[in-house]
């Protein structure tokens, strides 16, 4: 048996969305599926146990900061990632290429590969495209993903087209280079081409006729307009072969789950769920809510009623709200907790509807009554976090999550 | 049946340990016990279930915190601190006399009580006897302490017999306040007399005779050598009577544990265990270890070998390293687990060993391997923290515990 297959369980007749089955070395996933970030082998505050509760199938590894800290070299001792963490179910570990791209000036590109300087000590680092799969090889994934380059937003068409042929010609490379190392695991290719649609046409085409079982959408999520990404979206899935599972890299919020799977993305990962909470942002199906309004400080309900997530099946708002004001680490655990199972829970609810063939009608509703953060808000928290992390030498938590994505 | 039972199961012959069983109306205490610090209605990065997992039988909670944020009114509403935090098993709420007296300059002491005013927003609160009795009947814990003064080391004969003398008033007064709220609850006395040693005996027979169902020491472990403390505990046992529990207030470490059970003390609070956790600091059988330390790195084996904490059952030192390195959420967690655990199953050794009649060999046998901090380390530990809280205006994490001792 292959290490990897996915099989499509139902496709909706009026848009693109479709429910799959993947299976792994470390077990079956059920898309659509969002994915939780354990940037530095941990999902920050959770608990691998407090994640399987939640409804976790698989979650993302970075190889940038595994290979900093701790390196990749002592994982690899363990058994790999799943060993060094106790996390059991399937990990797919990005390339170190967006974090690499987010570094700026401590970055240069040229075609063997990049190297940068580390952002917690500044030693000097290079990664080519198979050096990068020798990492992973170390990290031990069931997914991983090969080394790209992701334009900025805005980009000049000129320099995205020249970003994306590298990306390409290093995609070949890590095909190569994969084949010396763990045929246990799955290398997705990126398809990139940033906001140009013939770019993101030809990506998609070149990239899914190669030989990766599994596709991965990149450079998308980067600072652009929603109504942007959706509308690349657009050119980019009539491209996709259809047997591949599609991955959207870095996305997103449950609106960004919900109209992405119409656009034809089987697979989400993003550090916003788990970020937002920590600043006590919760969600809710009516939009996200500041858990440390005063407006909660004597709910005796719950922060969602009818939720059924560990925080909200045992305490009040009022309890989560005197945890999130006294900035007490129990906090960001169940803030953390109902934000993952908010998600997961919405990844299942789509897969329902898809299953029953009534996608089209679960997505109005959802968003008839979800009302998302304002682009004005989301940008200004961009920012905060951008400014917090030139503020400081050392690495704080948002900054080593801004590194995420 | 009356709220509050405490039988004698065993005593040793040749010290002065005994072994107990308290009953509450939440549950049964064994004796002797370890009871970790919830100060603002939470272990600090652990939850009620991880506790449970752990051995807790009883926690603490802390008044001054709690009337402070988010209010007992509050709390009451909930039915008391038992449905609030999610704790099903006995709680004990101390008096807030001992944080008031933390404050410094910012309280006042006269007969009638003492007036402070918060560390958090500067506002000014009255504390009497009676009032605490009424915030504590709020809190709704199975065992509450009258309000104390607390004498500082060093303090002079006069002062200190003034301290006392107040004291004993004041408990007077709560025992008569007491009996218009909750009879479910177990009012303690608390006796106190600083470091002299006729001022002690003199406070033990005097609340000893006082109808306290059990008795709290007071005014021990403020900055004094361990010496110290073991010297005053030994005029004060023999004054105390036999048949009620004996709790020495705000200690401590795993060798004030072993040796203070020796002393004829039945129960222990402190937040050392999870505080030192936090700071790298976790106990083995040897000795307190660093696990930041770079001799941690690459270890396969587990904190210490045989623990049965969920922390050493499922991951291994390099991980737990890892993560305090990075300062990621989960160490906390994970190293506070792993040091209340320790107590917990120290009380428990204890508790064998007793029944067993070889306290005296258990206590040689430990303090043999066990090397404990030094009174040097300790002595900067405490500056640090009372530096650290002096330097900033909002309450740290480490200002916050210096106020619970």
């Amino acid at each position: 048996m292959p290490p990897f297959t996915f099989t499509i369980d139902a496709e909706c007749p009026a848009t693109r969305a479709r429910a799959g089955t993947i299976q792994t070395p470390h077990g079956t996933i059920q898309t659509p599926i969002f994915m939780p970030v354990g940037t530095q082998a941990t999902v920050k505050s959770v608990s691998p146990e407090e994640l399987h509760v939640a409804g976790v199938q698989i979650i993302l590894g970075n190889t940038y900061h595994l290979m900093l800290r701790p390196g990749s070299e002592l994982i690899a001792s363990f058994g790999g990632l799943h060993n060094f963490m106790h996390w059991d179910g399937p990990i797919l570990t990005d390339s170190g290429g967006f974090q690499v791209w987010s570094l700026g000036h401590l970055r240069e590109v040229n075609e063997e590969g990049v190297t940068f300087k580390s952002h917690l000590d500044g030693s000097v680092h290079v990664l080519t495209p198979e050096r990068v799969m020798q990492i992973e090889a170390e990290l031990g994934a069931d997914i991983i993903l090969p080394l790209d380059i992701c334009s900025p937003y805005p980009c000049s068409p000129l320099d995205a087209q020249k970003a994306m042929e590298s990306t390409h010609r290093w995609e070949e490379r890590a095909l190569l280079a994969k084949e010396h190392y763990n045929p246990e695991q799955t290398l997705f290719g990126i398809v990139q081409g940033a906001f140009e649609p013939e770019l993101r046409q030809q990506s998609a085409r070149i990239i899914g006729n190669m030989p990766f079982p599994g596709l991965s959408i990149g450079g998308l999520s980067v600072g652009e307009p929603k109504a942007e990404m959706w509308r690349i979206l657009r050119y980019v899935t009539p491209e996709l072969p259809r047997e591949k599972p599609r991955h959207l890299l870095g996305v997103g919020s449950p609106e960004d789950l919900v109209v992405s799977v119409g656009l034809g993305m089987d697979m989400f990962d993003c550090v916003l769920p788990t970020r937002v909470a920590r600043h006590g942002g919760l969600f809710t199906r009516n939009g996200r809510v500041n858990i440390k309004s005063a407006c909660f400080r004597a709910t005796h309900g719950l922060i969602e009623e009818g939720c059924d997530c560990y925080t909200c099946q045992n305490y009040s708002a009022a309890y989560v709200h005197h945890l999130a004001r006294t900035e007490e680490q129990l906090y960001y655990r169940l803030g953390s907790i109902h934000n993952i199972r908010f998600m997961l829970r919405l990844a299942n609810q789509l897969r329902a509807a898809i299953l029953a063939g009534t996608y089209p009608e679960f997505r109005d509703e959802f968003l008839a009554h979800y009302i998302p953060a304002s682009e004005q808000i989301r940008e200004e928290q961009r920012e905060k976090w951008k400014a917090a992390r030139q503020g400081q030498a050392v690495a704080s938590t948002d900054e080593i999550e801004l590194l995420d994505g």
